[in-house]
């Protein structure tokens, strides 16, 4: 028999609202996300060995904790993440469109990343980390095929979650031409490119630059190397080896500066 | 009843003997050890699959393969290893000395980074890479309370682990008042610094430099911090965050360069 179509709405509907919503775990990232105006928290189950650590933060926040026995802790999280007897079910964080975050202001240098298929959560967060650190205005990801907004990427982000813009998009090289035809300077990260990103760079920091970088292994896509202005890469001193993808996020927004 | 002295002594080797090896996992990192003429291999266990993958290194290693199946793999590894069906049991790399290691060669301008208590082991496989990439002549760390040589660092330092030193030393504060008699400029990663890693190196980057990094949180120990030549840090665009240690330690290594 073929489910009645109110039926599948209602399931489609769950399922949506589901993917909406993140377990965040680990008293930083609970800490954190308590303390940030713009999150939409739902529901908070803590240990009372946790409730006490985070009395305060719960207090300001007014949520009704739930409290759970440490040996059977409620929250739905994966067996092997490190809760510390607190999870917090939230919204994802609406940063609103590439052209209200990435817009220039005054007095600062806009830099934006850009990862193509760069999947693994503790990279993603600690890019995230990075690009707050060096005032990055977002990181920008497409919907599918990049580490979505979970705890274990909260974790590794540290906060920064909390603070660092990390767009979702349909299509990057639709983002990319965005960014384009607001002045920025589209970089791509390969290793094979003859110029350096200091070299790429010289003379014109004071302009808006965007980064893009790909999974360690395939690199770039064909389509995202198209639509770059420029390929970069960023010297080595011997002939063996890689940088981790957040390292290289890192050294190249650190590059791109003054 | 006491156990006899003899029972007691061969425990004790026993035990020495199985801390001297590691068990490496996943395809790259089994064929990178594989390929490397300086380490010594023990045993070696694969499935069929992965054997065809790899058969080409197995026979010019020499070894004997264990043939494993699948579903009840036979190497004595952590549940959630991604093993991909190789495992190879090896002995600790032997890089020798500090002063062998470290000392300046004729075209290169020596780097070193020390870890006070980085404990991560995804983190020092990734400082692993950015030493490679950038020409470092070494990683130091004392034995304890630093990420041993595991299969989960290996893992992480993609195939740096077999190439780029890695040295574990008793008392960290003695390594560093002997790289400052080798002639090393001691610079320790501290967030309060109050000079930048780019103003400290300026005009002396010929010179062979050493970065200590601390472990997230608590940074580095009292000790450390004295016996560093001057403190520094990474210019930060704003106020809020902090570098996960690996980006710092691969930002730091980019800045001391020219």
């Amino acid at each position: 028999m073929k489910k009645p179509k109110w039926v599948i709405e209602k399931e489609q509907g769950r399922r949506a609202s589901a993917a909406e919503t993140v377990w965040l775990f680990g008293l930083h990232a609970v800490r954190d996300a308590l303390r940030n105006p713009d999150r939409t928290r739902l529901r908070l189950i803590v240990t009372k060995n946790a409730y006490n650590k985070l009395a305060e933060d719960i207090d300001a926040s007014g949520m009704e904790p739930e409290i759970s026995d440490p040996r059977n802790f409620a929250a739905p999280l994966e067996a092997q993440s490190v809760h510390q007897g607190a999870a917090l079910e939230v919204k994802q964080l609406d940063w609103g469109s590439i052209e209200e975050c990435c817009m220039a202001a005054d007095g600062q240098i806009p830099r934006v990343i850009l990862l193509d298929r760069v999947t693994d959560p503790h990279n993603v967060g600690a890019i995230l980390r990075s690009a707050e650190v060096f005032g990055a205005r977002a990181v920008i990801a497409p919907h599918r095929h990049s580490a979505p907004e979970t705890g274990a990427l909260a974790k590794s982000a540290s906060g920064a979650l909390e603070r660092q813009p990390y767009l979702r998009i349909k299509n990057l090289a639709v983002a990319m031409e965005t960014l384009k035809s607001m002045g920025y300077l589209m970089l791509g990260l390969d290793g094979e490119a003859t110029q350096s990103v200091a070299q790429a760079v010289e003379g014109r920091t004071d302009r808006p630059i965007a980064l893009v970088l790909g999974a360690e292994g395939p690199g770039l896509r064909e389509k995202t190397r198209e639509t770059c202005d420029a390929l970069v890469r960023i010297n080595a001193a011997g002939e063996f080896g890689s940088l981790n993808v957040s390292n290289a996020a890192a050294v190249a927004l650190y590059a791109s500066r003054d």
